[in-house]
């Protein structure tokens, strides 16, 4: 049958290691895509443009705005990062599961434009252990680390409006987890209406025809 | 965390090989426990009271129905059928996942008292792949066979108010699904609020005392 692919968005702690699991994620599995973001930032040495990121201008980017070409966007500092509709049609189209890494605010305009999209968060197992890894190597200062924690308690604020928790403990356990969700979501009856629909008819037509 | 097991109800065309899946999935895997019917008719030879059936008269039958004590029950012939609310219940609350093979109007009465139950509906790969199974070894008269098919539509018409379509295509592929399913809906977030709540509250935590 044919399949359309699933747009997946990816939140989570920071910390929390969403980055390693997506990267092992389409590292094993096939038919994932990796949602590319459009920026204004410039590109660092090694990345290139179109892989890492779309780099555009700020005049290109606001008209991509205007042009509601953008599925989301965000400031950050001084810099826009947005994630572009045509790539993320294209590969649904191609029927690859694109998977998007984005916070709260961006996951909720998803959901909003692609409600059949999934939303899974990515946790530690508890908070100490995302306090250790947000602590790293003991070189941060207090204050830093207080901010971090603080930012976390504000991402943990929209957790109840995402369709899966996943806790990033073992991180093989992980990937097998976020992949079996993919899996499973394929086989949600509302994405396989057109089977039913052939079976149904065919049913219908080897009653007549015999 | 605390894991409270889920009600899976499996429905599917006759011959679509619901009860080979079933088997298999208690046999490969753990934490599953198949739901035992009551019913009035009388034990066959090898039959277990507890384990095939409860074995109930039709005096205590409908007792347990006026007690509320099934979760739903039907009428097949002279025979009534039901599901035990108790075995059910306790199952669930020691963490076990309980499978209950059932009609779509069975399905139905699940599904109001007991809104947080998946439904599966087990399928053929298609039409005439049912229709072999359903002809069998070719010894059944043409009538058998229409009466079948006709089932068989019968069965159809309810197919999208389940939750999951999977197809017996490959035993193990199917098997495989049907717990990756499981497992997947055990990662849903409206299963792990509380795990979320604690998470946050520690997160506070770590926030005041440090």
């Amino acid at each position: 049958m044919n399949r359309q692919g699933i747009l997946i968005v990816v939140s989570g702690f920071s910390g929390a290691g969403k980055g390693t699991i997506m990267k092992a994620l389409t590292e094993r599995y096939e038919g994932y895509a990796l949602s590319v973001s459009a920026t204004t930032r410039s590109p660092r040495p090694g990345e290139e443009d179109g892989k890492s990121y779309f780099f555009k201008s700020v005049e290109e980017f606001e008209q991509m705005i205007a042009d509601g070409a953008l599925i989301e966007y965000a400031r950050y500092v001084s810099n826009y990062y947005g994630t572009p509709r045509s790539y993320v049609e294209e590969q649904l189209a191609a029927g690859h599961d694109v998977i998007l890494e984005i916070e709260i605010q961006g996951a909720r305009k998803i959901k909003e434009q692609y409600p059949d999209a999934v939303l899974l968060f990515v946790t530690t197992n508890d908070a100490q252990t995302l306090k250790d890894r947000l602590t790293g190597r003991g070189t941060e200062s207090e204050e830093v680390i207080r901010n971090r924690l603080l930012r976390a308690a504000q991402e943990a604020e929209g957790i109840e409006e995402y369709d899966y928790l996943v806790v990033n403990d073992d991180l093989d356990t992980c990937v097998n987890e976020v992949h079996g969700i993919i899996t499973s979501e394929h086989l949600k009856m509302r994405r396989r209406l057109e089977f039913v629909t052939n079976i149904r008819e065919d049913l219908q037509g080897l009653m007549k025809g015999e």
